[in-house]
């Protein structure tokens, strides 16, 4: 059990013949157990959704995104509203990340220095500058329970000399968010305490990811992520990334893979030791007819729901499923209506929910192996009937 | 009180100098006070809602369009469900209109004959026939509590001669609507009895509408709608329409005048003796940002609510008023974020349900008029600040 006063982790079990653990996280605003996943509020909203209806499925603990919301609306608003909790209503933790991953992806004219990143808006071309110091600060107004560490995604595919360079500016990038945020007594703007994560690097090379694991865990960081996958690398490379990573951080540690997944994705990397989840693929699909079901993804735009008065999937419990057919939920989507994108993202995040309370009550069972292969069997069946 | 199988109407208070009245309206789904607006559910939806959201606020019956039902999903699958309320999870009242209005207003190529309407759909250009017949089985497929007959809408400004036709024409429709309803035992396809509401029609000419009035009375409906109204015609016009008709039809039957409107139009129209509404108006107008307030209508991607913590109206208890600030809300529309309309068409109609409440409460007290100068002060003070 790691303790400290921004952050509790105790480790409940853990597999006998494998590193995949299940565990506790307290945060100054919720509790919750893990490995757990994140649902995505990028611009102080999980698109969609009320705070109420998150709270519904059971979460406790959202991502929110530094860039998006330094752009629009500005962490000065937030931080007088009380912080983003209280901005956007939400009860549970919030969990932002650095702005590393946006600037990288979507800001426009980026020009990386020694101090930081220079670079324009891609909402309006406004120029913005993110150092380590701004980060910190920007995070501290927002008021997150836990912060990211600035970090530099390098793109996929880079060289071993950019991603070794990148790796030793996010490193550098580390400390100087480690000393700011000890400056500001490790405390948001709200006043409750902060923990800040480090990010581990190095793209898909093993030897720059054990160097960051390393490096990083040396400044002792109360948790870390894995960064800068999810970027296009092979399933194999993301994987050996994260066991190079997974088994140089300190044990007693929450590690949060950034960006993951598809459930085959996180089903994955619970098997390799990681406690944390966040992606926007759930609500992001939702919104175009993609529904997760026990039976695979299915399109619910396809003509052959067309007349099914069944629910979404038959397996599973959520207010969707209990009201509402694929029939209704076809004819939404054909309409245009704005229900269809509520309904979907409710049902997919409930999916993803149970998903990760499966995996956790499987790895207490010491069956997570079984329970992938019986997960993935129904799961591959589903995909073929829809194509 | 008027009391059939498949309606009851109790008139609970009346304005001792006036024709405003309360009542009570029971359905086969639900029982409800009047003076009543019903949120504008199209497409089997009412637009950023969920059912449950409505009932919450406390909505117990909506409108449907059988027109755009008709075109998609169709009713037969609706049939299938068991009707609409299955359909769309719906617990409370349906009353879906006739058709006739979106025919004459969305559908292309229409040629009206003896027997009905032959169109074009606007959505992908199929030809269909809407009869009275067809519209009565439509609508016994939907399962509507309240049926409408079928009826022409003439547009503003039309010549008293078209006026005049148009009337005989729906007065003949309304006859073979009638008919159509008592040959299917005046039963919805769900097995619940159905009311059928006439439309008095004769454009802006009060000869027409008393005619219209009288000539649908001897056909003995359990209640009637006003129509063809708020289709651009003056206030002063519209309200002599309403006269004209309202003392001609008889006093126990539930008066429904369809498509209007705004809160002043609804108040005028109650103190003429009108007891039910129905208009897209708040939740149309919520996807644009604009919200309805006891200091009146608001724009909330006005600059002037970027830092404005309160809430839409703090006057309104609302679930969105309770929670969310006016800052937020504009940062959700400069986000074009699903969650700005539904936060805002919430609150659109959870103003409505209000407005109505205290109407009746104002009725029952007999201070209708001081409640009208009193709601409408306010509310145009509102107006000139936000523009």
């Amino acid at each position: 059990m790691t303790s400290t006063e921004e952050l509790d982790f105790e480790i409940m079990a853990r597999e006998p013949r494998g590193v995949a653990r299940c565990g506790v996280l307290r945060l100054p605003h919720a509790t919750l157990e893990t490995p757990v996943f994140m649902p995505v509020g990028t611009q102080a909203t999980v698109k969609a959704m009320t705070p109420g209806e998150l709270e519904e499925i059971g979460f406790r603990l959202l991502l929110a995104n530094t860039y998006h919301l330094h752009l629009r609306p500005g962490e000065e608003l937030i931080a007088q509203a009380g912080g983003l909790h209280r901005f956007c209503g939400w009860n549970g933790a919030l969990l932002t990340d650095s702005g590393g991953y946006q600037v990288f992806s979507l800001a426009e004219r980026r020009k990386i220095g020694p101090d930081g990143v220079r670079f324009q808006s891609h909402i309006d071309g406004s120029l913005h500058e993110f150092t380590p110091e701004s980060v910190m600060q920007i995070q501290r107004d927002l008021g997150a329970d836990v912060a990211m560490a600035f970090d530099e995604c390098a793109p996929y595919p880079s060289t071993p000399e950019y991603a070794a360079e990148a790796m030793d500016r996010t490193h550098r990038w580390a400390e100087r968010c480690r000393e700011a945020h000890a400056a500001a007594g490790g405390l948001a703007a709200g006043g409750w305490p902060q923990a800040l994560f480090g990010i581990v690097q190095g793209g898909v090379y093993q030897d720059l990811r054990e160097a960051s694991a390393r490096r990083l865990a040396a400044l002792d960081f109360p948790g870390y992520a894995v960064g800068g996958l999810a970027v296009g690398e092979s399933a194999q490379e993301r994987n050996n990334a994260i066991d190079a990573a997974v088994c140089l951080l300190p044990a007693d540690k929450p590690r949060y893979l950034m960006g993951v997944g598809t459930p085959e994705d996180i089903l994955d990397a619970v098997a390799r030791g990681i406690d944390m989840f966040d992606c926007v693929l759930p609500t992001r699909n939702a919104r175009t007819g993609q529904v997760f079901t026990s039976a695979g993804v299915l399109n619910m735009i396809n003509a052959r729901h067309a007349r099914d008065l069944g629910p979404i999937d038959p397996t599973c419990g959520c207010a969707v499923c209990r009201s509402h057919s694929r029939a209704y939920l076809r004819h939404l989507f054909k309409a245009g209506e704005i229900l269809a994108a509520r309904l979907s993202t409710y049902h997919n995040l409930s999916f993803f929910h149970r998903l990760m309370a499966d995996v956790r009550e499987a790895i207490r069972q010491d069956r997570l192996r079984a329970f992938r292969a019986e997960f993935l069997a129904g799961y591959a069946r589903g995909k073929e009937q829809d194509e």
